[in-house]
């Protein structure tokens, strides 16, 4: 048991290695992690299941501080619960380039990181994608491997966000009883006092969402501890708003705005060592409190090897299964199903659009990959990501592999990293491409991470008609596109569609997007080709001798510019076509396929029902751009192709005009 | 007195007008208007104060239709009432291509249409905007000339996306009274039941966030009607839930998802006319109920002339200010001031970072601009944006002129569109660069409805240092210079900022972003133009006799540019140099103008401390770009620019590279 005195001094240690890091650096927050430090001190010393000698254990406890200005608050715990890859100098490098103690949180940077935090909001709905994840694996591989809780910190800020309504929404109706959120209810944000621009009941607002919700004194061990131990019995995600003093032991800056963002200052760190009796150097913790602090971590030592044993008397098809699953390796047998699928397309030669190909190779996909959990933001019918195999999941089942997401694209988005983030399952969604812009800030932290997540973006152009401009993405490809390390696919034809599905899938440090039509495609990949044609992002889909004219498109306008390279060559203007249904795995092509793919032809022109953002580095500025110059407009599809000039003539008439 | 009877005649209209539009187009949602036309009915003929004959009635009532998939809903009002330019052709050519009823409600297409919706959640967030202005500008002209209600429609899909919370929270914490919002309570989504996603106590939510909340009968007129006069006394803002059969009146389909987004098919309808007792044909409304709606529609002809009246009444200053105000013009003396204020910068040519230039402009702008209402998502100090006029806005008191909006940043913007709409005010933001990832979907409708909102976008680039890649913002300006119609600036130091704030004040119908830096930047401007030269999206900074090499760049790399160019002329390179602060008012200048601002010089650098997407249409595919190819990193912002090899001599080095 921790006294009172012992739990403060363990607490301080977080606070002055946070005034000192962030001091040093000359930058940083110090004002949550000093304002937290209790609710840290009493979370990881008593309750937080993990073991820093194997910080990936699958079943350990989460933990996510969404509010991830407070960084110093995770390295400091890292640092004093013993993980060997945080060492005080790690902690003295705070901020510093290439350090593993960035400015926020970066997952992969240092283990125990759990997610990449700052954005507000975020890691509360990344855990609650962690926490299904847990419900989810729990259900498949039974409490013996799976049963553990799933941890928040987040601050005022990230309750405002608009995605913490839609995490805790879903979390309420979904029943996570196993997700606790700490709220480090300070009453202070960068503005000022939290007053100046909001006065909600908090806990009136989760209760409403289906959650538990405890109010506890921030400072108070034994209060913390019992709503802990409460929260941990409840049949419902449990807020524990916890009423902090924000920068806690600066004597005259706490309670203010102004321990938030900025370094303290020499003067007041000094007076804050003398009012909390501490006499350490900077990042120098007294050998009986890292004593104490080291003990809290080996704490979960037998609860992890009690745990491995578990495993090693598992079944050996659970064993290798569990296994497989948290390596993140598909299973044998994928290639396969994906290779004699694609024949039977080869044979079969559909005319389908893309989003039904989509489905159909899902029902191949999720017929031999069981972790994929699929989904969509209220779509379901329309972006065909439901299967066969994919039962819905429910607050009182989650044998299925189907998640309704409701109308919370972001919500959804944040909550698939966490599941990816968690492991054991390969989440893809289901939304329009337009509401991309409704997900952004996750998928982009998808992308910063490098974590597998695949997003089904359906009504991916003018082509979905009238439904009209607020829905037709015209600078959404340009956007996704734009993001470091995204796949952002756009197939052509069922073919490519499937061929897309496997490239997502099997890479397992990034994010794929899949842009899909909801208009009937003709097949444009009409013969059988093992090797992964999309895998190269860009490849020659029709050859002619001595071109004088290169048409490169992507999706639904390689069928345009097929059929216009054969009107061209039907001229005696040899044309070839180039399908692009990935711009990002085209440019990390070796120079001279690169160069090869584009060609000599002196025309070069590019279609896509979008804007021309990004083409020039495939048609090169002088190339002709068949596409979108603005907002499309409400109309059945196939005259608004007309009405914006993205026809086969408009092609043809394009090259003919300037060979 | 409308009867029972009557009442439900005049609903049905609207219900036929919508199955029949939709039945015709092929194409739309005949759920919502069929379900909510009693809402919509007893709102037009007994409470909504408007004009059909003076749409653009200042004092009018706004109505928001925030389920906007509901369009036929709003047509059919627009038609009924007596909209002049709302005819019967249009209800039939619901959906086509240059068709006023486009899919979702366009704004600008059709007097009454208050703000484009579709994008769910965005119109519940506008009507809070609307909500601000009019009690801002109630505050200033007095209740005489501003006092009016602003009514929403949303359904279940705009209060289950995150922004409904901003909009919400925010709402009832300024206690909006005159808002009042009509739950659409169908318990219908497109997935199936709302309980298949969602289980959230809609009135405790609310209620938690300040609001009244009242339910009653979607189909009860009288509840209706006692509920809005409840809430019209209210001193908060009301939702009254509404429960209503989606698609009430179709035999079959009516109270399943079958009736939301598509055509019920002849039969269905056919069968409707039964079960309602409706015998007109197709687009044929009886002209008894005709002349009730039209009548309705004159039901506030005298409450507009009395208002008109009281216009011409008020003392002369007060009514050319509200008028002007109201017509969107700035007032005399803005460009003489910001011409002063440019002739200071190039006297004192201060080296300053560009949000604190920013600040600056803002003093002159908001000295001369009493209708600008700044604000900031929590970020106040950080983005510079309160200046020595703008007193904060809070629940009690409306004379201020500054909004905290809280960590809301896609309310914010959504909010803001409401103000631009409503008219008499010009809102501009804060928030980081990064953070428009939050609010992208509003700044898109800004963009697509041609609406003067500012969003000032501070910390923009790696140069705001060590908060590291989440809050870098490394592709956002090719991200939003994607968005068509959006105006987004870059400038250079403090007197272009000054242009970019005149520009984005004088385009009355386009938004504008403007990113602004950290860090300090030094002047480039040293000379004073009468012209504003930002205006021309690119200009000659720096000229070179026989120039062997032009260096385009923006913002902070102007500075990098100049010093380059400086070095290239003492090495005996001659060096030019181009400062881009507005790649889409470069794109829109005469072709001349562009060839001579590129140039001919053989190099060609771009410098941008971001991706080189977009840039290719400057420097074209073969020129040089210095900028990043990756995410950023947690670091002192110099020792990142020397990281990311964006610096001076880097740009030398490509220069002599290529001489």
């Amino acid at each position: 048991m921790i006294s009172r005195e012992q739990h403060n001094r363990m607490a301080n240690a977080i606070r002055f290695l946070s005034m000192d890091a962030v001091q040093k650096a000359n930058s940083g927050h110090p004002g949550l992690p000093m304002g937290a430090a209790d609710i840290a001190t009493v979370l990881f010393t008593r309750y937080l299941k993990f073991d820093p000698k194997q910080p990936l254990w699958a079943d350990r406890d989460r933990f996510v501080l969404s509010a991830g200005h407070g960084s110093m608050l995770l390295y400091s715990l890292l640092y004093l619960t013993g993980y060997e890859d945080m060492t005080i100098e790690d902690i003295k490098q705070f901020r510093q380039i290439g350090a593993k103690t960035a400015g926020h949180p970066e997952y992969g940077h240092a283990s125990g990181i759990e997610t990449t935090t700052g954005p507000l909001g975020q890691g509360i709905a990344n855990a609650v994608g962690m926490a299904i994840a847990e419900r989810k694996l729990n259900d498949e591989f039974g409490a013996d491997l799976q049963n553990h809780y799933t941890y928040v910190l987040c601050g005022d800020g990230c309750l405002m966000e608009g995605i913490s309504q839609e995490a805790i929404s879903l979390a309420g109706h979904l029943k996570l009883n196993k997700l606790v959120v700490f709220w480090d209810d300070n009453d202070i944000t960068i503005d000022g006092h939290v007053g100046v621009a909001d006065s909600t009941d908090q806990h009136a607002r989760f209760r409403a969402c289906g959650w538990n919700t405890i109010a506890v004194d921030g400072h108070n061990p034994d209060e913390i501890a019992a709503a802990i131990e409460t929260a941990q019995k409840s049949d419902k995600p449990t807020m524990i708003a916890c009423k902090t003093i924000i920068g806690f032991g600066a004597p005259t800056k706490q309670g203010t705005h102004n321990v938030h963002g900025a370094p303290l200052g020499a003067e007041e760190i000094a007076a804050a060592r003398k009012q909390l009796n501490w006499d350490s150097e900077p990042f120098v913790v007294p050998a009986d409190v890292l004593d104490a602090w080291r003990a809290a971590g080996t704490r979960s030592a037998k609860a992890r090897s009690d745990w491995e044993a578990r495993l090693a008397a598992a079944d050996t098809a659970k064993k290798s299964e569990f296994t497989r699953r948290f390596a993140g390796k598909l299973p044998e047998g994928f290639g396969a199903a994906i290779s004699a699928y694609k024949q039977k397309l080869a044979d079969e030669k559909p005319t389908v659009a893309t989003r039904k190909a989509s489905e159909n190779a899902l029902e191949v996909v999720n017929g031999v990959v069981p972790e994929t959990i699929g989904g969509s933001a209220d779509l379901t019918g329309s972006n065909n990501t439901k299967t066969s195999q994919t039962k819905s999941i429910t607050p009182t089942d989650f044998s299925g592999r189907y998640m309704h997401w409701g109308v919370r694209e972001h919500g959804m988005a944040a909550a698939m990293n966490g599941m990816a983030l968690h492991g054991g399952l390969i989440p893809y969604s289901g939304g329009f491409l337009i509401f991309s812009d409704y997900c952004r800030p996750s998928i982009r932290l998808a992308s910063l991470m490098g974590i597998r997540v695949i997003h089904v973006l359906t009504h991916d152009s003018i082509g979905l008609g009238e439904d009209g401009p607020t829905h037709q993405p015209v600078e959404q490809m340009a956007a996704l596109r734009a993001i470091p390390n995204l796949m952002m696919f756009r197939p052509a034809d069922a073919t490519e569609t499937a061929e897309c599905w496997q490239i997502a899938l099997e890479t397992q440090d990034r994010p794929s997007g899949i842009a899909l039509t909801r208009q009937n495609l003709m097949a444009v990949r009409t013969e059988m080709s093992e090797k992964n044609l999309c895998a190269l992002g860009a490849y020659e889909l029709v050859a002619a001798k001595d071109a004088k004219v290169s048409i490169f498109a992507s999706g639904s306008e390689v069928e345009i510019a097929v059929l216009a390279a054969r009107a061209l060559t039907d001229k005696g203007i040899a044309a070839r076509v180039v399908s692009v249904p990935c711009f990002e795995l085209f440019a990390e092509q070796p120079e001279d396929y690169r160069k090869a793919v584009i060609g000599n032809a002196a025309v070069k022109i590019g279609v896509e029902a979008a804007i021309r953002q990004g083409w020039d580095e495939i048609i090169g500025s002088h190339g002709t751009f068949i596409g979108m110059k603005s907002f499309g407009a409400s109309g059945p599809y196939k005259e608004l192709y007309k009405h914006f000039g993205i026809t086969v003539d408009a092609v043809v008439a394009a090259a003919e005009a300037r060979v």
